[in-house]
């Protein structure tokens, strides 16, 4: 038997948004409630390739399935004109142990989930009335965070902030060319929009606590690393509802654990972002609410499940 | 691109003897001289199928590829009519992080890189007059170790200990279908041969030191977790050389770190074996050596790639 091998086209036409986000939101309601095993990832350096590479797994305990991730992630290959990640899941049989197909997706399945996430956790967290939505950042998690929250609730105009006007005038385009409203803002400006999703790579805040307004929501996705920081302490010491996606993960390494560290908020003061999603919290109308996602394991092994179970339809 | 994927059929014919000991014997040596990279393995369990996965990496440093290989074994299949273990290897570049192919092997090459490593430090370390071997367990190993060893050394007899008269005999027919003259033997005869390897999953040692002859080598390769012991440590006290694989994991779960512990060797009694492949010790006529080898990772990238270029020539 040939070991099935699904490609990026296949798997983007199987991927409809309604799976991701069906499969995503039971993913972390699962892993909130403890049904999820996620071992520690696998990390090899390439130091001379300015490259590196980590092995994710996953199971949501119980599920037909389980993933194994591989990830690279070269950074001087823009210079070699190929791309800078690459990747695939193995999705294996959790009675078996056999492969049931390798999903060469080059990291699709990963953005998705995240923007999944990310637009699950802002609906549920933000005021039913909010409109405007800011994306910090221009890259492809900034044009999907906006695009999977628009398949969720109305959206106004989206504020984009980017360092580079070329880039933010560029992501506005291509939010426009979706049918939605979109202009480059100042961080000022951003900070105060009723929903913000933050996506960049920074080491430092990229807004200011008290640009926030009474009411609003913001989720942070892009501090998936300790070095790496978007959301300032300030702002969860505002905060009346914090939410992570795993606590343990993002008091090591998430804008929460700057948080705590700074003293700005207590390292119990969170609950489960899944827990939200299966009931939401009751929120007063001046309360702001923040999310700190880092990314969870259990999502690719539910998702890659999900899709290959699509693809073998 | 599609990604290659090449099945078990492809991969046996590419891996001639003579790859497979060529590759070993230059990853051996570049471990030994610490030109590898092996990051400590990922693990996840599945209890109620009785299951569990391993994923192991490795790297040569500076070879032009690095391997991820994804290990599983549920040890219920045998009441489904399906194998116990399934696996594959993931062969990666490491100057671009980009997936070069996927060797779906079965776990074939993890057993011959087992067996490849096994044969050459055997030869190594056996006196060149050394004639009868002796292997303990009847599975796969103990054919391949036998078959192997005789591709480098004439082998007069071999003497098969197992504990099913069965198995022994149905081993002595395969060994005879490949040319060699092979009977079962009880554990003391076979522990008096000029050659022993052991290969079997014994969680106590398998012979009693006072049956090996003074001139004798032994070679342990099946003690590869911590409950598991093939080798007396009364055997390594009497050793004048002792070789391991892999120094620090020897160290922590081979026959070697029953020896220490028992306070029969010292620790820093051992060499790499790697080191003996490159220039055999000296050794007085009457010495017995012993091997003990853990299995490798770095072995796995090595023999991966050079299947992969064998593939694709």
């Amino acid at each position: 038997m040939t070991l099935p091998v699904f490609d990026l086209a296949a798997i983007e036409r199987a991927a409809t948004s309604q799976l991701v986000l069906d499969t995503v939101r039971a993913a972390l309601i699962a892993h909130a409630e403890g049904r999820s095993s996620v071992p520690p990832p696998l990390h090899m350096a390439f130091p001379e390739a300015d490259g590196d590479c980590h092995v994710k797994a996953g199971w949501i305990t119980g599920a037909a399935d389980f993933t194994v991730k591989i990830a690279t992630g070269f950074y001087s290959n823009h210079g070699l004109g190929i791309p800078t990640n690459h990747g695939l899941v193995c999705v294996i049989s959790a009675h078996t142990g056999q492969v049931r197909a390798l999903l060469d997706d080059r990291g699709l399945l990963t953005a998705w989930r995240t923007a999944a996430a990310g637009a699950l956790i802002t609906h549920a967290m933000a005021r039913p009335d909010a409109r405007t939505l800011a994306v910090f950042g221009t890259g492809e998690q900034a044009l999907l965070q906006a695009t999977w929250l628009a398949e969720l609730r109305t959206i106004s105009t989206v504020l984009v902030h980017g360092r580079s006007p070329h880039k933010a005038n560029a992501l506005c385009e291509q939010l426009h060319a979706r049918g939605l409203d979109a202009r480059p803002a100042a961080t000022q400006e951003a900070a105060a929009a009723d929903m913000v999703i933050t996506t960049t790579p920074a080491t430092s805040p990229v807004l200011n606590a008290t640009h926030v307004r009474e009411g609003a929501h913001v989720t942070g996705i892009g501090t998936d690393m300790p070095h790496k920081n978007e959301l300032p302490p300030a702002l969860f010491h505002r905060a009346q509802l914090i939410a992570t996606d795993d606590h343990a993960q993002c008091l090591d390494h998430g804008d929460f654990a700057h948080a705590v560290r700074a003293g700005a908020t207590a390292q119990d003061s969170d609950i489960a972002a899944g827990h939200l999603l299966k009931a939401p919290a009751d929120r007063p109308e001046t309360a702001i609410t923040v999310a700190d996602l880092t990314g969870v394991g259990a999502l690719d092994a539910a998702l890659a499940s999900a899709v290959l179970d699509q693809l073998l339809r």
